[in-house]
């Protein structure tokens, strides 16, 4: 495995395989890898000959008070667990490889599906992750690049971006890497103190509940209800739940599929998760 | 010489010259051609082996009141012309081909150098601009892009996206063709009565002085409204004369490269030129 710090240093080493003509896998991350990562690097090594990880903390998603300064940075144990797990590339670029010195004078924004859920609460945010994914992709020009569907909204986003700018590649959603106990892998989850680890889980448990709620009849409106109660009862402070088509556009009833979005914060940390229910008209 | 309508087609067509890692030349227009666009085409056939030239009349980058349905669409002739100049690809997609019937929410901007110029009175024309061209360019995949100076403030705007999102080629920006009088090639200068195309050449005369001007001593701003001056007294009425860096930064003296920039109605017909003034330390 090759780590690259550079652009320049990345195309030299993928020349090879772009002359071969192989198939290019390509999975960006921020680094401080979980299972939940190295999930999407084994489903980009099943489908491709070459497999890219990046890993950089891209500034521009951060708002004015998130934690950029903060944010975990382990590229030696990164690098490692990415070896087991069969990457072949590492790009690892510096802030400065990335953005240059000069300003950057260009926005990508999605309109609509950035407007709420996550979005409500992080103005510019989708926008930061549209143009360093954007700069990526035109970086390494991957036949596949893998997303995980933890962050559900971030990629519908990049589906939604790919498919308006015509960019050629297939991006693959992975579905959610879960800790036995059902809660979704996440940076976050390392913040959370045992007690708070512990309900944790209640989580994808209350989705999970209306998620049968829904099979067996119950209003759409009342199992979202049932979620918020349940969280709200275990100590999360709800953020929202909410219900979308897997297009993310609103949805009133269960009459097709829908995903079923939680975010709440318990203690100091802000956890989310989904879940998608098939509809089957009866 | 190939015409491909869909984008399954180009990419066909250019499927055997990326196998043989040709080199890929791309001359964007919006048809209607004259010898300005021929001349880029002769470019890209110097550089590249293989020549794709796009005819697409984009309506996203028409404002309300700009005449998207009466713009000119001459194919045939278009296609003559550009065999006779060796193209290898015309790409002339509808506009159901290039958008979809599924909504756009992917917008593109470049920020402060649209503000004016030509931008101030066509607020969302470059964000169509950079949308359609990265568009075409994910679909093309050129090694070079080939723009005219002419339309000297969408040359820096597409250069400006390029690099912010490294896209992986090269723009060429080709300088303008002028007719033996001096009046810059344009499909607007059809417009133009016998009387008014007679008049029409003041504009490139009025810089080239302004030009000589400058480098004999004029302070920039005298020459700026010189140049306005001989537009109004030969009947123009003047949108702007403006100076600016050769990356669109304002200036306020000759004290290094700048570019004179016109936009002038002469009747109906708005048109606009430019010149590059290069500076030489005395």
């Amino acid at each position: 495995m090759k780590t690259e710090t550079t652009i320049q240093g990345l195309t030299a080493s993928l020349s090879p395989a772009k002359a071969a003509r192989k198939i290019i896998g390509f999975v960006p991350t921020m680094g401080n890898l979980h299972e939940g990562h190295l999930n999407l690097v084994r489903e980009a090594r099943k489908l491709c000959d070459v497999v890219v990880v990046s890993i950089f903390v891209n500034p521009i998603q951060f708002g004015p008070n998130e934690d950029f300064d903060n944010y975990p940075r382990t590229l030696e144990r990164d690098q490692q667990l990415l070896a087991d797990v069969g990457c072949d590339i590492v790009f690892a670029p510096t802030v400065e490889q990335m953005y240059g010195n000069q300003p950057r004078l260009t926005n990508i924004s999605v309109n609509n599906i950035t407007d709420d859920l996550c979005g409500a609460q992080r103005p510019g945010h989708f926008d930061g992750v549209a143009v360093v994914v954007t700069k990526l992709f035109n970086m390494v020009q991957p036949n596949f690049a893998f997303f995980g569907q933890k962050d559900y909204q971030q990629l519908a986003v990049i589906r939604q971006f790919v498919r308006d700018l015509n960019i050629p590649l297939e991006v693959i959603g992975v579905p959610i890497t879960r800790a036995a106990d059902g809660l979704a892998l996440s940076s976050r989850n390392g913040y959370l103190s045992p007690e708070h680890r512990e309900i944790a889980p209640v989580i994808y448990q209350s989705l999970q509940t209306a998620a049968q709620q829904l099979t067996s009849g119950t209003a759409l409106s009342d199992a979202l209800n049932t979620i918020r109660a349940t969280l709200t009862d275990a100590g999360f402070v709800v953020d929202y739940v909410e219900a979308r088509s897997p297009e993310l556009q609103k949805v009133d009833s269960f009459n097709q599929d829908v995903v079923l979005f939680v975010a709440a914060k318990i203690g100091k940390t802000r956890l989310i998760d989904n879940l998608q229910v098939k509809f089957t008209a009866s």
